[in-house]
């Protein structure tokens, strides 16, 4: 795609300065502008980069004044982040603009499919599926049996939907996530041996649910797991069955949620976290990368460390174990001037 | 599906009580009965909620006795769990029971396929593919060259099986699984690149094998990947090259374990552990959720920690971690002490 | 395949000692060497073996000097190890001489796509691909538009890349592993929603880059997520948005790099370590197993533990850490010695 500053300034509503055919076919930040990419500059702090940048045109605030010689065409919006946000949007939608049903798909006689739907070739559309309006299914995407997809909602490439599944509106889920797998159940038999616990429950996504990449998201033993509107949750995370999580809570890569644990809402979690099975995390928590949780967490606290602890006290402890060695020296050194005061006073 | 009270009472060997036309159409646990479901009550803990569930039938034991009003229709029979769980386990193969080729599928000529399989649409048998009876291959199910699969496997949506794997039988593999990567194995070179060291081996699955979603076992350099007779692995996980897992070993998600390490029967893995290659893990060790093992460990041993230590030193261990600042308090007062006492003896 | 010991002779430039018609299937470790197969001896530790093994076949080094009877047939040649590696590359590319064009496969008219191409049935290729020569795509692998796969490279089973991928030459990349999803960014907003940031940049793998199965890597907000040459990834691994990997890094599975982090070259990651985003991690830095990195890293330096410490430090500490418990019982001893010279100093 080619876009003109004349263009965009007429989109966003701004007044250029410089050459009103500049072009441009791809964006950049500022510090990595180079020829033929817009960028912006709204944070003070990287004005500086706006004289070095190569970037061919600039979107800044309406009353940003240069200090030095400028070399891109500038173009003036009230707020520059977002009229460049609002762009990148815009770019984005265009790219993603997928429509029709490719061929070969497979859709099942029984399955609805809206209207505007997008289904890539090698798409899979089980029996009784319903596909809202505005969807799009990537190629090789597989919808088991009886799931409902709900308006906008976005499956991309290889996403594995299990039967039963209801996804909300306006959902992403990234390429190769697979959502309604069996729990984790088995009952330990006398001889050694695992018999298998039927896993008959299912997987609700509510609105506004983004999944990430290879995540995984079990159905429940019996009911439902479910994440709750508005929730994201980063590449290869582990969603145990029967969990809840609560309505906007984030969740960095790689975390992992054992069985039947309630997480609460507004909850950030950073990356690789565990949290142990029937517990409860209250609602806006924050757990910093890598913590290990074992008991219930009340709500508004920030947590870090395996064993998680309150953030002050991982703070404390962490500066100690760091310097263990220094502590046991001390300890020594200590038990040295101990027994040398016993000798005194044995004397 | 839709069951009244009468057949599942007839299917049970059950009596009734209540109404014999009440219908159900899904299950649950007794506490989050809604109508139409059945559900079941068989530890006493639990009779509490007979009298408040909304549950249309409850399944109890023969010699039950109500102490208030119940609404819900009871079916009678001698072992509430196990006929609710034989119940789970009849609707579970119901929904599962799929069967025949779908088109369009990729069945290499050479490939033998056995009775009863279902071969979802999109999916790909390679050359001398072997596939048991009663098998069934889920959409984009991908089987490389030479691999065997025994008899009553389940290879879900999108699972990859690369050349030469073999699967035993009544294995379940879920969706995106990897079977049969290359081991990650290279040579350092002296201009400081890697040399790709050929992974020729192979993955062998036992009998009553199951493998979580998008969880990747990796084959050897040479001979055989093993995972033995009913083992279950969760999801995310990571198996190497060369490793072995002994017969009804469970190991949660997001466990890695590195190459060439042999892991006993019958043990337990919490999820998020880490492994180090070529060590050994004896029988009947139990490992608690995010346990680092660097070195071999023998059998009926029960680890926590990173470095993993036994159970009751971690525990000792972790109450003082969590403790520090305290206990570097007390050193700091004792250092006090032990300072006046110099002093006073100067005196 | 089945080869003859003089064919393997003749191929090496090598001596036969023993039957010339000596036959093998497969190849084995020499210690588990099994009738039919072919091993190598080059490592004296591995001596013994020779006098046990089953092979068939042992290609040994040209000076070697049995000191017992030797009942396989023997290669001889300069150097047994090297040959044995050329012979298993050999027998590794026979395995996978994939090429041709399988049906049905999508190829979108505007693709390009080079000569020697192999792609797999159901494999997606979209909108102004280009496709270089001897490429091998898999089944089920999903190529989104305007990406580059450059000669020589290999994509498994169920590979995703998402649309504007750059990969270079000689890649290889395995089975489920996706490519460019989007990175994990959200602005927070006043009613506790978040509002998706748009990603629009891409993923760029240089030449000799190997990517194991299920890892994921996200692609730029705005410019490139890179990995640059001859760097190796293990399975489920998770490289955030706008990362750089340097050349020549080795990362073992479940590692994951938060967003933004500059990683050097010539580094090498144990398993499951964890990398802050915004940070540095130098050239030649080694990361055991189960790191934490909060902090940039100085080039040459190997730390282990969360916190990552230098590894002398790292060593000190969780001895120190095993053996709290013993420490404290140090500590609370002194306290009592010290109680009891206060009370006798009172007396």
């Amino acid at each position: 795609m080619e876009f003109k500053a004349q263009s965009i300034a007429d989109f966003l509503g701004g007044t250029i300065e410089g050459d009103t055919n500049a072009t441009v076919t791809d964006v950049a930040k500022i510090e990595e502008g180079r020829p033929g990419t817009l960028a912006f500059l709204s944070n003070p702090k990287y004005n500086k980069y706006l004289y070095e940048t190569e970037a061919t045109i600039v979107i800044v605030n309406q009353d940003f004044e240069p200090e030095a010689e400028v070399k891109p065409t500038l173009i003036r919006v009230p707020d520059a982040y977002k009229a460049f946000a609002s762009l990148l949007e815009l770019y984005q939608q265009a790219k993603g603009n997928k429509t029709g049903i490719e061929n070969p798909s497979f859709i099942d006689a029984s399955a609805k499919v809206g209207n505007d739907v997008y289904v890539g070739a090698f798409a899979y559309i089980g029996k009784n599926v319903r596909i809202g309006n505005h969807v799009k299914i990537y190629p090789q995407v597989y919808i088991g049996d009886n799931t409902i997809v709900g308006d906008d909602s976005i499956l991309y490439a290889g996403v594995k939907i299990y039967e039963d599944t209801k996804i909300g509106e306006a959902c992403i889920i990234h390429a190769g996530a697979v959502i309604g797998a069996d729990g984790f159940g088995f009952a330990p038999l006398e001889d050694g041996t695992y018999q298998k616990i039927p896993q008959v429950g299912n997987v609700i996504l509510e609105d506004y649910v983004e999944i990430g990449a290879n995540t995984t998201i079990d159905c429940a033993t019996m009911g439902s797991t479910i994440i709750r509107k508005g929730t994201k949750i980063d590449n290869l995370v582990q969603i145990a069955h029967n969990v809840e999580v609560g309505e906007n809570t984030v969740m960095a890569s790689q975390t992992g949620i054992a069985g039947s644990t309630k997480v609460g809402k507004n909850c950030q979690f950073g990356g690789q976290v565990g949290v142990a099975g029937h517990i409860t995390i209250g609602d806006h928590v924050s757990l910093g990368a890598m913590s290990g949780v074992a008991n219930s967490i009340k709500s508004n606290r920030t947590v870090l460390g395996a064993p998680a602890m309150d953030i002050a006290q991982a703070a404390k402890v962490f500066a100690i174990f760091r310097n263990l060695p220094q502590l046991r020296e001390q300890l020594i050194d200590l038990g040295r001037q101990v027994a040398q005061i016993k000798t005194k006073l044995e004397e």
